[in-house]
Parts: C-alpha cells; structure tokens; sequence
C-alpha cells in the first residue's frame, strides 16, 4: 500500500490545489456565519430518547437542505415514533453512479456535571485547547470577522457527528454556489438513532429501498488518524451492549453491623469482571476468540503501513503500558472487547457511606469482528456467568427469586450489531481513495477496520451496497464523553473531503 | 451467661413494672409531643461536615437541657472551628458514683435521590414499615392524640443517632417529673463528629477531662438485638477508611477506537479488589489476621448463649448463603473486615456511555478487632497494592507521573480508631446488666462486642474510663443509608431502659 499511496500523491499533487480552491473559496467567504451556523445546530440537544429534541435536529436539517435546493423528506421506519432519518437526494444529468453519504445527527447521553468549568453539552463555545489540556474558554469580540481555526467547538455532537452533517452539506454548497459539475448523482441519509444502536435502520432501509438505491455509501463519522492524515477506512467493529446488576442483601446495611456476614455485590461484582480476563486483558471466557476471521495479507500490509501513533498516544494520554502484552494497536482493534464502561455501587468520595451496597451495576460493551456473531458472544459471557454460580434474571429478583437463588444477576442486552469490512482492492473503494488522496497534501491512510462502530452490516444486509468511511473530525474530541469538541480547521478540510468526493471521477 | 440471665429475670420481675412505670407514666402523658418534639430534632440537617446546621442540632439539645435544669455547656475542642460536645451535669447529694451518657448528634453523607419516594432525609414521615418491605407514608390526622406505635419515623440520624440522644434526655424528664430518686451523679455528653470517625474526641476529653470524670460511660448507640431483645455491648470494632483512585487514559476514550489497547482504570480497579479475598470473603492480603486477639472462653459463651438470628436475618435480607463459609453470625463480626462501601467508574444505567473512563474510584471501610492497629492493617493494604505493581500517591498524579509510573492508585486514608473492649465480669458491668434486665420482661442479651464501631478505646486511653454499650433502636433502621428509621415503640423502650440505669443500684 506504500507504494500505491506515494503514486497517488505524484498523481494528484495537481488536482489537491484545484479540489481544495472550491471548499477554500467557499469557506474564506463565509467562514464566520459558517460556524455560527453550526453553533446553532449544536445548541439543540441531540442524545438519542429525546424525542423532542432530536425530532427538532431533523428540522434544522431539512429546512438547511431546503435552503439549498435539495429534494428532501423524512423517512420513517415501520414502528411507529421511530427516529427518522432526513434523506435528499441531488440528481445529476448523465450521471452513471450514485453515491449516498451518510451521517448522524445523535448524540451519546450526557451527564452535564461531568463537564468542565464554563463547558455545557448544549451551549457551545470556543476552547483554544481540549479542556483536559488546559484548554481556555474564549468569547470571540463582534468584531471580529474570523475564528481562529487552531480553535476548537465544544458541545456534545461537535464532533459525534454533527461534524459529518455539517461538512456533507457545506460540500455540496460549495459545489452549488461555484456551480463546479458534481460527477454523480448524490443521496443524503442523515441517521438519529446511531447512538443507540441503530435500532431501526434496517426497517427505515427495507421500507425505503427505492429512495436509497447507490453504488456506495460514504460513511462520515469517527475520528481522522492520530497523525492528522486524512482516512479511508474499510471496516468496521461491530456492538453490543450489556447491563449488569448483581444483588445483594434486600436493604443497605451497615458494614459493621453486618460486615463480614452479608454478601456484598460490589464483590462479587468484582470478583465476576475480574474473572473474565487475564492480566494482560485478554477475555478468558471460552470460546470468546473463536471464530475471529483473521486479517487477510493485503490488510495486514495496510495496517503495517500506517503511520505508528503508539508514542505519540502514549505520551498524550499518559499511559506506560498499554493493554494487550505488546501486540500492536491496530492487532488489538482488530479484536473483539469486553469493556467496562463503567461501574457503581454504593457512593464514593464525599458520599461514601460504611455499608453495604443492596446491589452493584457494570455497563459493558461488546466491540465485534469479522466472524462474530452478536448473539453467539452474548451468550459465550452468559455462559461464563453462569459457570460462576449465577441465576440470570431478565427482571429484579422478587422476595421468592432472592431466598431460592444463591447468586442473582440481571442482565440486560441492548441491541446491537455484526461487524462489517469492503475489501480494499473494489474499484469503487480505489475511487473514494483516489478522491480523498487529491484533497490532502499529505499521504492518506487507509485502515481495514476502525476500531469503533456503525451499523454498516446493516446497508450490506438491506441495501445490497458496498460502504467505505471517511472520517473529518480530530481524534482528541472526546467523543462519547464529557467536553466533546471539534477543531475547526478539521471542518474546513472535512469539507474539502467530501466537495471532493462529491466532484471526483 | 445462661445461668445468669435466668436468675435476673426472676429476681427483678417485680422492679420491670416499678421501673417502667416512670418511664410508662411519662411517655402515656406525653406521647404525641414527644413524637412531635423529636421530628422538629430530625428536621434539622446533621451530616457531619455541614457546620452551620451541625451547630443548630448542638443549639437545639442545649435549649432543651436549659429546659430541663441541666447544667450546660458546648466542649470544644483544641483545634480552632471543631465541633463541639453538647455537655450536661446533673450532682446527685450523696450519689458516690458517676454515670456519664454518650450518644452522638451527628448523621452520616445523604443522597437524597437515593432516599424513597415521599422519603426525605430531613423531613421526617410516619411510614408503616421500612420502605424496602412496602411501608406506607401515613399523614397523621391534626385530630389524633397518639401515634400508633408500631409505626415508625423516617430521617437521617433518626434511629443513628439522635434516637441516643431523645431516649437519654426524656429518661432525666421522666425521672425529674416524677420526683423520682436518681441514684447517681449524671454526665451528659452528645457527640457531633462521630460520622466521620470521632476526629477531635480526644480533644475534646483533654481539654475537658475534670468536667468528664466518671466511673463508667454508657454509651447509647447502634441497634439492639435482631431478636427485639435489649442488649448490653461490651465492646465494639474499631474503623478506618480508605479511598482508592486508579487512573486510566488522561481523558475519557471512545471504547471502539482505543478498547483493547487503553488501560481501563475500572478493569484495573476491579482486578485489585478481586484480588484482596478468596471465594469465601477471607482476605488474602499477607498478615491480615495475624494480630487478631482471639476471644475468651467468657466471651465464646455469651456469643453460644445469643439467641439464633440467622435464620430471621437471611429471610429478612433475602440472603440464601452468607459470607464466611459457614462461620456463625458472630464469629464473622469477631473478625476484621475489608469492605467495599462504594464503587464508581464512568456511568451505568441510562447514563452509560460506550468509554474507556478516566478514572475508577473505590470506598472501603476496615473494621478492626481487638490486636489489630489500624496504621498496621492500613500498611497491610498498601502492601499488598504495591505487590500489585501500584505506586501509591496522595494526590492526582501530575503528567510526568502518569508517563512514569505504570500503574498509579491515590489512596487517602480517613481518621479511625482501634477497637475496644471490656471485660464482662467487671462490677460496673454487672451493675448494667441488672438495670437493663429490670427493664425488661424478655432475657437481655448480652455480647462481647458489636460488629459497629465507636471510638470508645479513645474514653480508655484518655479518661481512663470503663465503657459499655446499651442501643435503643431497632435493627431493620437502614442506619448509614437511605431510608433510616425508627420504630416508635424502641424510642418508649428505649426511654425506659435509660431510666432503669439512671435510677438503679
């Protein structure tokens, strides 16, 4: 692949500086009302069961697409209330493919008192650094005519992945107002249950089929490379999630009263994760690597040609020793995960109190590869579970269930989905390549699979389409946590990306 | 002991009814304003390090001693801006010894989300069971004279332990209404730190040691018999803190495009604690048990002669199999403990998030028994975490020491105390015994020493005092948790046996 990509560079050296003057022109024109714009479309809160809300987004979607010209409508799944997706569709006279691009406009749940001083999840502002870095809250004067773009938004979707909205359609009206030939007809699919799971995708899809025909479909969301290259990625993880709940004595207790006597389920809670990995993190669940697909060579030297980002992430997160007893980043991501997400019994800190906890609770998340199946690994930890003593419930145990089962566990499983990968040697897949690589000065990097998910699956599955991801936003924006943010300059470039996408032959 | 329970209740059958009737006449004719009185007491917020409401609990038990004729004073201690004692003395002519009285005004942290629906910690209900078995919210009529007595009231230190405090003083009313004979000197002494581990105690007894001279301390705290019956402690636990802090990445990380690489701060957490104990809860930490003071024939017996609580408490707690492979109940509690009171990492439930968190907290709490030394049980622990490879800080670990050390854990460690006990053939002890039983109709119980703890070796070392425990409220009160409570019935009886002690011979 290093060869390939050195080519590319020497082939569309040229063609970056003409791709880029579309988006830069548009962008050096309207750069502060661009931003302000989407400050205003990050002011609506987005987490995924807020209903009103993102029902909300949707609108400020498709009244901006509207604005611009395009066909659009929302499309709705087969159950009723689902979250719908904002589709438009641009049709380009003689035009022999179709390419949809794909974002979404939901957001992760939010805790807003996890944010930092002066940060709220739906009150965007200007950071000059990541909050944990040291990052300064800066209120721009009226007078100023531009953002400076070493600057960063804050805001929950900043950059999960209103960013991929917002770049897709400032793209196309980059091409529009510059009235450069778009070279394929394009499909816009704006998703607002990415978050949760996707639950209903497919449904919006099979009820859909004809709207949603296309050659391909770019997927824009996560994270470029750690390097700051701009990305093709070919795969994705799969996901699922599980919920824990062990039980302990039916009130909380004092720890001196009853210490040492009643079971306490932050124990056993630990004693349980615990027992489900080695040392070196890896799950000792059986069979829980079985039916893993391994990387085929032509992934393997892609993965080996990517630019190595271990020291630099190391040095920046603070880390000495990573997981995974020295295999290489992208091996391990290239693995199944069973991850804690987090934990709690009882109170800590300032709230802790001496007892014990009536139950323990663990959120767990599953990342799936190439040969997983959903279903399979769910039941391969339940397995383990059970090997450990424990009663599953589906429910809290009642009076009956606590005084007939020694160790009770609930276990909730939310949805989920398989992972996806197209291969890297599929003509279209050289095309989005070519296109991307003739937006960027610098080589692209092309990754087999992200190590993170999307229900792509779902568009092989329903669609028949093949699907390729091209990430915009920087990787240090702590998406799905608190003080998510997007550097601007990504944006800019971002739009770059998909005006040359978009445009590309 | 058996031998010795049977005589008393014989032998003061007839003093049950002479010494309950003081206490009966009393409570008969005041019953709805005492009821009244005490929820006006638990109104008042009395988490420890709340200051400006811990001075108003102090203020209100002042003015009510002022009412009574007591003479009072507030101890504080040597350290500027500690909380003080409420102190009290009564002079008997002729009394030749002294009878101090310790109960304690302060209540442990609050969340008062976690607290039951219509449940608040300072606005204190009638409910008619505890909340966890479907106890009601019962609105008195304005009408009624008398508040059933098999209800209960609702509060943060309602049973723990501003019920030691009520029971004590209405027993000097009682007394005093009735022109009944006091047969010793009385000292009154209300504690408002003992939540957070009796700080400044000591302090507070040096500085005050003259006005605290007495032959024996009564201490009025915990709760009595699982059985119902009336009980006199000989000893207690002692209690020290721990808070741990293991860190994972500098900031929260997607668990998709780091999972399997990134330390996971609750993985590591998790793995620790789970590796503190075997199957069956017994510490695995070296020396953990070594300097454990076994106990005494005496002592065995008492505990052979309790009456079986197990098999009530696994059905009430809805436990099938206690912890301790099968040691009894009190035998557990004769051993110290390595509790997880709370743990946290990231979210659960609706707030989970797919992350690999920043940071996984742990409470713990270590009960100490007679021969153990909490510096020394402390160092145990820390042993053990830095066998782990842990480098132990006291504080957030700066960017340098994140790219030193591999794995960094904060502990702080609260105040604490060792345990105490007294021996249960001492005359004091026995003069107890009998002023207890006199006011009961059932055999009291009596034993070595509580699974509770109090900072009672602080009254031997400073005052040079004897000390006992005699608790007043019920078991089933959620004491340090949300939802406390107090049967009404234990604060009558409890009046009544404070009585018998201020009254006996």
């Amino acid at each position: 692949m290093k060869y390939i990509l050195s080519v590319l560079v020497v082939l569309f050296a040229g063609q970056v500086i003409a791709q880029n003057t579309i988006a830069d022109t548009y962008w050096n024109a309207h750069q502060k009302s661009i931003i302000d714009h989407y400050k205003t479309f990050l002011s609506i809160p987005n987490v995924t069961r807020d209903t009103p809300n993102i029902r909300k987004n949707a609108a400020f979607i498709q009244q901006w697409m509207k604005e611009l010209g395009i066909e659009t409508k929302l499309l709705e799944g087969i159950t009723p209330g689902v979250t719908p997706a904002v589709y438009g569709k641009v049709t380009v006279p003689g035009a022999t493919r179709t390419i949809a691009f794909y974002a979404h406009y939901d957001g992760q749940p939010v805790n807003p008192k996890q944010w930092g001083t002066g940060l709220d999840p739906f009150t965007p502002v200007f950071i000059t650094a990541p909050y944990e870095r040291g990052g300064k809250i800066i209120q721009l004067p009226d007078t100023a005519a531009r953002v400076p773009e070493n600057w960063r938004i804050s805001g929950r979707g900043s950059a999960d992945d209103k960013a991929g909205v917002m770049t897709i359609l400032h793209a196309y009206a980059a091409l529009k107002e510059q009235k450069a030939k778009l070279s394929q007809n394009i499909v816009f699919f704006f998703e607002g249950e990415e978050e949760m799971g996707s639950t209903h995708i497919g449904e919006i899809f099979e009820r859909n089929k004809s709207l949603l025909n296309a050659d391909l479909w770019v997927i824009s969301d996560g994270p470029r490379h750690v390097s700051g290259r701009k990305m093709v990625v070919f795969g994705v993880r799969g996901d699922m999630n599980m919920a824990l709940t062990v039980y302990g004595p039916k009130r909380p207790l004092h720890s001196g009263n009853y210490g040492n006597w009643a079971p306490n389920p932050a124990r056993m809670l630990v004693e349980l994760l615990a027992g489900m990995k080695d040392e070196n993190n890896r799950v000792t669940i059986k069979g829980f690597y079985d039916d893993v697909v391994p990387l085929t060579e032509t992934e393997k030297k892609a993965i080996a040609a990517i630019p190595d980002i271990e020291t630099t992430l190391k040095k920046d997160l603070g880390i000495v020793q990573p997981e995974g007893n020295g295999a290489s980043f992208l091996e391990l991501l290239s693995l199944p995960t069973l991850n804690i997400n987090g934990i709690s019994s009882g109170n800590t800190g300032a709230m802790a109190a001496n007892i014990i906890p009536v139950k323990a609770e663990a959120a767990l998340d599953l990342r799936l590869v190439l040969g997983n199946d959903l279903n399979r690994q769910v039941e391969k930890v339940k397995a383990h579970i059970r090997s450990r003593g424990y009663t599953i419930l589906d429910h809290d145990p009642s009076d009956e269930e606590r005084l007939k089962y020694e160790k009770i566990i609930k276990i909730s499983v939310g949805d989920g989905y398989n992972a996806q990968r197209t291969p890297m040697d599929l003509p279209l897949a050289q095309f989005v390549i070519k296109a991307v690589q003739a937006s960027s000065k610098e080589p692209i990097v092309l990754q087999p699979s992200a190590g993170g998910s999307l229900p792509l699956i779902v568009f092989e599955q329903k669609l028949g389409a093949k699907v390729l991801t091209v990430p915009v936003v920087n990787f240090d924006n702590n998406q799905h946590a608190e003080n998510e943010n997007v550097r601007i300059d990504y944006l800019r470039e971002g739009i770059g990306t998909m005006v040359s996408i978009m445009s590309g032959n």
